[in-house]
């Protein structure tokens, strides 16, 4: 006899009606010792087993608490109550496992609301919470949607290296990797660490971008993407960052700029509409859960749309597309900064924008996306493809109402001189970059990409607030357990 | 107009024929100053460009050498001469990116055959080369494959951290991760390196395996899968170890071993057949490459099978399943143990066994792909399910022909007395195991995974012979180049 999930049987429970099933879960809970909510982590809802007490021995009902796991044997019927299609008549009953009602007290599975940093202190039971398995399942039918989307769209799926002997894309601070005995390590004459003993040979460290080796790919295989872990060194204790993140970065040769912002727009539709029609349950529960905590703010912190208004709002306007330039004009000429309501006060044209002033285009402004381009070159990287006006690069970010920032890509610079001059003033050691500088020696081609945080994604999604909550074990300063 | 890549244009070209488009890549060959090679990554194909050479500036037809990039505007016309169907007539062409003619002389990009050592040497070039393409485009595939098939099945992908603070699973030699400044290293008062200032606040490493964080999140999501790097800081310079490589470790909730073992079978055919039938000019390609390679081997060194017919009669079969104990038997048995030809003899049970022996099995005795299971308690880790001979473990290892152990699994021990007993005898700290002692105290279940490493499955599928040209940029000893 096949196990069928739970979800499964909720689904087909009407056509397997009447049927003999076996199902297995955790107790979500036991009602007068008659109905069981039974849990498998593959729904968020429970299925309900109905069990005739006089059938059962007494030592064996006891047993059957809250995170206890069964397996019961059971006939499908349509429910008589409310809540459900069907319910599951327990002929036999088996503990898996006990949870003894005396030690869950002390953790999250003892049944009431929890906090979420609570939650977060027992990363390895909050798989068990309605909250933290929905995020989860809709985390992975994100993750599922761009392996797709970039499928379907001819894209080849390359893994970059996580261990890198390169720091030249110098986007913060990185961990360094070794395998030398760290108590006692070889020196040189200089008295510094004598890395050519290292496993590599030399000094490695963590990748903090797979940017640059996804452009060298890219330079063969016409379009490519990247989906891996990235690192970050920098010690940030906010509700945004994470010391180690999935990033997706898709890098397409013949691209140009406009090409690489219909490719960001359209991939952020695809995988959002994804996510709304195949967690429907899910994202029922996390739609609820937003709106309720809003109630629960004071009014000028309170989100205007709710969390379904909210998506359906990206997946049904084009976003707004214009430049650096335009949106310093807007912000300077806002009351918001004439009153002087800006943390930082936006000053003039050059000046780096803060999350406020991204929040303030997109909430207040334009209440809609924001594709933000043609960045000031001193302020982007030095890969940025320089234009005409020779003071402007090729970049461009899209913003998001509640979370700022989620995609930063550009239009690379093709053209070696050009290349090579952005290489030394940004004071990068040429001879290190040998194997980059070589796709624009051989056959260079106009090329672009952006990167894509995936947490970033799942925040504004399921409207979660933490990114410690969208990631099973988040990695923090002065935090790696599990 | 819109851009069509060169696979797009070769398979929809009989029902655009006669329409003029766009089509950019770089030149493979140029012969009789006539006929353009060009490729873009999309395919192993190449598009016939035909120049009418008394049309073009005698200065820019110069230009078009091997490995520059172009741009032709041109019409497709079903092409007179063998090898292709249609063919684009150029009418405009703009050369992208020149590739000196000399400067190339260096390279893998001139046009002659290549060592796939000096392939690995520029890796950042070899991905425009048609076996590292063809490689890559079929990893892609089985990549896509595994995502696919587990999201049929209900299965969540869950990210498991790639900086860990436990070190429990002890599967090889660890990297350590640390943001303090190496030459400087803050000492404790015995003049041991002081973590407490380290990033996490703790010693910290990269993760060999996911499978501890992969249980717990079974343990309420039911089904979920890992699919990220792992890493061993192990000096072995053969081929078939990476210091970085992917690794896909399914976790399952409910699963016996049976269970186990048959999912692992299904996903491997599962993906050897998606691969066959999605890249199937990459396929051909390589099929032809090994068969050729071959033919070069010593008699007594060759593969009997085609490649083909070697993936054919992996899923056509089912793979054989028996236990380490007949495993045993039957190599004890063998003439090629009895005359000594093993370089390790099979003296009896319980000797964990070699690569010659396991290829023994597979490739002489059984010609098949082979499940051994239920090995000797002490060969195998802490975590797999005593069986009640109190002697041997539900483990299993699938091994494939020409490659060895693809898959290792096991039904873990979800008794928590059994549990700390094997956690006590192999000298394992019960504290920082709290976690994972946790799923056992908590509604434990019967539970099972595996491990299988992308590269070997990669390997196999592709008939090369060297772990390093089936991952873009490898990471071996003395190697983080890139």
């Amino acid at each position: 006899m096949k196990n069928y999930t739970i979800k499964e049987i909720l689904e087909k429970g009407k056509t397997i009606a009447l049927q003999e099933v076996t199902v297995q879960g955790w107790v979500r809970a036991f009602r007068s010792n008659r109905f069981i909510a039974l849990n498998d982590g593959s729904t968020i809802k429970n299925i309900q087993i109905v069990v005739d007490f006089e059938s059962f021995d007494e030592e064996l009902l006891k047993k059957i608490s809250t995170a206890a796991s069964l397996k019961v044997r059971g006939e499908i019927v349509e429910s008589q109550g409310a809540g459900q299609e069907i319910e599951v008549i327990a002929k036999t009953i088996e503990i898996l496992g006990e949870a003894n009602p005396d030690e869950i007290q002390a953790t999250i599975l003892q049944p009431k609301q929890h906090s979420l940093e609570k939650l977060r202190e027992q990363a390895h039971l909050r798989f068990r919470t309605n909250t933290f398995a929905a995020i989860m399942r809709v985390r992975n039918s994100l993750m599922f949607a761009i392996h797709q989307y970039f499928n379907e769209q001819g894209f080849v799926y390359v893994n970059t290296p996580i261990i890198t002997g390169s720091d030249a894309e110098g986007a913060g601070e990185m961990f360094s990797v070794t395998s030398l005995d760290m108590d006692n390590l070889p020196k040189d004459e200089e008295g510094k660490v004598d890395y050519s003993k290292d496993f590599f040979g030399k000094h490695t460290n963590l990748t903090v971008s797979g940017q640059l080796n996804g452009e060298v790919a890219a330079m063969g295989l016409g379009k490519i993407y990247t989906f891996g872990p990235t690192f970050r060194a920098e010690n940030s204790n906010t509700t945004r960052h994470l010391a180690e993140f999935w990033m997706i970065e898709p890098e397409m040769a013949f691209y140009n700029l406009d090409m690489n912002m219909d490719l960001a727009e359209d991939l952020l539709k695809y995988v959002i509409r994804y996510a709304l029609k195949n967690c429907p349950d899910d994202m029922q529960f996390l739609a609820e859960r937003f709106d309720k905590e809003q109630t629960q703010k004071p009014a000028n912190e309170r989100s205007e749309l709710s969390l379904m208004d909210r998506l359906d709002y990206v997946l049904n306007n084009q976003f707004i597309r214009l430049t650096y330039t335009e949106a310093i004009d807007i912000l300077m000429k806002s009351k918001h900064n004439q009153k002087g309501k800006f943390q930082y006060p936006v000053e003039g044209w050059g000046t780096d924008l803060q999350s406020e002033h991204e929040r303030y285009l997109v909430e207040k402004h334009f209440k809609t996306p924001v594709i933000l381009f043609d960045y000031p070159a001193e302020i982007k990287a030095f890969y940025m493809r320089l234009n005409e006006d020779g003071k402007t690069v090729r970049a461009m970010d899209i913003l998001f109402p509640g979370i700022g920032e989620i995609v930063g890509g550009s239009q690379r610079e093709e053209r070696l001189d050009v290349l090579d001059q952005k290489i030394e003033q940004f004071g990068i050691h040429a001879e290190d970059m040998w194997w980059y500088r070589d796709t624009r020696r051989f056959g260079t081609v106009p090329h672009s990409g952006f990167g894509l945080g995936l947490e970033r994604l799942v925040l504004f999604v399921t409207g979660m607030g933490n990114i410690r909550d969208v990631i099973p074990f988040p990695r923090t300063p002065k935090n790696a357990e599990f």
